[in-house]
């Protein structure tokens, strides 16, 4: 692959996404930026310098997007800042590798989706939102056996999302800041069933809740989601933040798909195929990189899409 | 306990509750009705000849309840006539054992509740529903573990229904006469939110589909339900009819309880309890007979409560 010139903006995300395909071809990442005033750096500064990179510091993201002219930015500050930040580099027709929410306000989505378009008139400019989980290997598996009709329509689906509430840093406790719960926790279950099953929400019925966020201010620690589709498929998503700190895994995500002529489910990091005789235990796929595929993608060498 | 006389109508639903008690009192179950035209009593009389029965086969349910004057009758006939038939007992102070749904009408559920009261005015008469699987060992296990407190406050459940579709008999593809798929199926699900914990509901917004219900009629074959409950707890219930007919078991009966202090799960006839530090599988109840702890009430030696 060609080498990318590469900066970053903030480390409160999951900027790691991209370490491996930084280690893999030795990309030119050349700078890094706090997102917002009083951003420590100090956990992705020691991340890419494990790698060998010591990377320029800037204390205005603006500026060094300016004065580094880059090929991708990574943007993964606190989250209401990715729409402008995404914004300013696609208007330079800059790639962009950004954190969910991509935005936390309707408002700011609607810009970033013109933002989007208009780069892409002149040039072709790629935009990848990071939801790693979808690319899994179990997540993988399961998509690839719905999406080959194994087990025909999809018509209804749930899916979970179950994490360890732990301490949060501080932006948590700001709805505004953060996005709220469903944009930044069950916005990856929202994924799954749209990339998994290629569902098409026409409608939604939502529900969240502070009670018992553990004196995290606006923290949401609980949310229910339902979802109607084309042709009277549904789907419905749960989300917690109250698995005990003792659990196995910080997370328990899952996902049960129901096709007209079988059943699929992720659990556990196991992929459940239920057709009719037996039950079996799906071979995963070997793991796909996700930054690797928007970077393969990026330089004409591939598709960002598993 | 002392002997009851009953009597039976119908046998399209879960009549099969009451046999263990029967055989273990040897009651007099003096007489048999079906509860429409053309039903087929060929099963009950079978099940029940097992145990040595040979009832009186009455045509008409009226006049078997009328001559007999039984203690107790058992419904379940087609459900559409459930409410009728629960009314005309009650009104002669008979207790009733009842199929569900014990109504498939608002209408017909609102002249239910009044002839229940009336009835309790002048004595006890007693009304039970068949909510049988709610009192199955693991589910007993579950509700004992939630109402002891140990997982907290419930903040939010989910709660899974999948059963085959097999062949119907020609009333399920009549939504008047069925009910519908949440009533009859989906209940169950919202019995064990209610009975396991405690859940207040305070607003349900529910999806139903028919679409690929293998040409029975009206009948429903996917649902799914969102509840919203009192200081923002939540519930979620998925059902459906896909369960591929060479699935291990029939049903895949699940739901998860998420609570402040740990999360408990019914799965595969297991019970999972998850609080810090250890994942139990706990030890589920001897067997809870729902018809005898009826009939224990009735008799003024136990409560009908597990």
């Amino acid at each position: 692959m060609k080498n990318l010139k590469i900066v970053q903006i903030g480390s409160a995300g999951h900027y790691e996404y991209a370490l491996p395909a930084l280690e893999k071809y030795g990309f030119d990442l050349s700078a890094i930026a706090p997102g917002c005033e009083g951003e420590f750096m100090h956990r992705a500064l020691r991340d890419l310098g494990k790698l060998g990179y010591s990377p320029v510091i800037y204390n205005d993201w603006k500026e060094m997007i300016d004065k580094e002219t880059p090929d991708v930015v990574i943007i993964n500050s606190i989250m209401c800042y990715n729409a402008e930040m995404s914004i300013y580099a696609l208007e330079r027709g800059i790639h962009v590798f950004c954190e969910k929410p991509v935005a936390t306000t309707f408002e700011d989505l609607e810009r970033l989706k013109k933002a989007y378009y208009k780069a892409n008139e002149e040039k072709r400019v790629c935009f990848c939102g990071m939801y790693g989980i979808t690319y899994t290997p179990h997540f993988e598996a399961a998509r690839r056996l719905i999406r080959s009709g194994e087990i025909g329509e999809v018509r209804l689906v749930t899916a979970q999302k179950s994490y360890r509430l732990g301490r949060r840093e501080p932006f948590y406790s700001s709805r505004e800041k953060l996005g709220g719960m469903i944009p930044w926790v069950a916005i990856h279950a929202i994924d799954w069933i749209y990339n998994l099953c290629g569902f098409k929400f026409k409608s939604v019925y939502a529900s969240h809740s502070r009670v018992a966020n553990g004196g995290n201010g606006d923290l949401e620690v609980s949310a229910q989601m339902i979802f109607e589709g084309e042709n009277g498929a549904m789907a419905t998503v749960s989300s917690d933040y109250f698995r005990p700190a003792g659990s196995p895994t910080h997370d328990d995500d899952r996902i049960r798909v129901v096709g007209t002529r079988g059943i699929v489910e992720v659990r556990s990091g196991m992929v459940y195929h239920l057709c009719d005789g037996e039950k079996i235990i799906e071979n995963v796929m070997p793991e796909h990189d996700l930054f690797e595929s928007f970077c393969l993608e990026i330089s004409g060498e591939g598709i960002c899409d598993c």
